[in-house]
């Protein structure tokens, strides 16, 4: 029986595209960049601020400045956050699909769901963002360092809204190299996997 | 292309069984204690003291008393896990099989393996546990302090023996959770990823 999929995984480890391709294959839908614009028709907050707390955001920038709303005093990302959530919750009524990101495996914790790591070696990771970047050799260092640097800006965004630590298995039901074996192991496990899920 | 298979599990969570039933289903040897005595022929121990130090003995005893050999002064711990290592370095070159425990994945980490860690809910595999002794529902705490202690073992033992973190998703192909979806599902995803190694 298909399910709510959820999706986490290491920079540069091919999560989301597995995810994706996941989706197509079990002909269900994949949902990553188009929730925070679903999630900022839901709270009416202006899509370019709304925008500015996504992913992408925390990859390029530091999560310290977080101004507060004039209406509850809440932290702007943490409205942004519960917004998400209640959006993740909607998609789930609706039926399986696949979310990559957000926490949404613990959004999502009442739910049936599958939920999946992804890594790969961190030199590998390095390596496919430079090919997919089409970056050189020689910004090979300086990579290294954005991939840890995104690496830990995920595991403290998990950290902080779940309380429970990124990528260790017992939050999973399976954590799956990406990398060793390629993504149609990948896909093909999870698939195996899924089928004895109540 | 059928591998080598390393498995690594949490106290509880049925990995040696879920090995034992893929050999199985793959018509391939299994190791497990046998390997103890076949490692105790290698480097002509007295069998009872070998077994004194198999996995058992860890899961009973303090592993601080490590008398001195009277030839090189290593710890006898340590000159039987060498011994181990050896037979299941000779076992990986007999081909395919399932070798359970024992950091067969670090010892075989030059090898073509299929490296797979089993865990599951805390709770579940104290569960487990007594079902399969055949204990009342009064022994649950009981066997909770039984549990945490072989676990810690294990960790420790792992981390002693091969200076990586036991159970983090990075040192294994596939963490699977054997109680969610069951041991089928865990063979069946297994068996999916390992037909893309080369």
């Amino acid at each position: 029986m298909t399910k709510i999929i959820t999706i986490s995984r290491e920079f540069g480890s091919g999560g989301r595209e597995i995810g994706r391709r996941l989706a197509e294959k079990l002909g269900i839908p994949f949902y990553d960049k188009d929730l925070i614009r679903m999630a900022a028709d839901d709270i009416d907050i202006e899509e370019h601020i709304f925008e500015m707390y996504d992913d992408a955001f925390l990859e390029k920038e530091e999560m310290q400045y977080t101004p507060f709303s004039p209406v509850y005093e809440v932290p702007m990302s943490d409205q942004i956050f519960m917004a998400q959530s209640r959006v993740i919750r909607r998609l789930a009524e609706h039926g399986p699909c696949v979310i990559v990101g957000r926490c949404a495996d613990m959004v999502l914790k009442d739910e049936q769901c599958l939920n999946l790591f992804f890594y790969a070696s961190f030199k590998k990771r390095v390596q496919r963002i430079l090919t997919r970047e089409n970056l050189p050799e020689s910004e090979f260092k300086q990579m290294e360092k954005k991939v840890r640097e995104i690496d830990r800006k995920r595991r403290d965004y998990y950290q902080y809204y779940t309380g429970n630590e990124w990528g260790k298995p017992q939050n999973y039901h399976l954590c799956l190299d990406s990398h060793k074996a390629g993504q149609d192991a990948c896909i093909d496990a999870a698939v195996a996997y899924m089928a004895y899920l109540d």
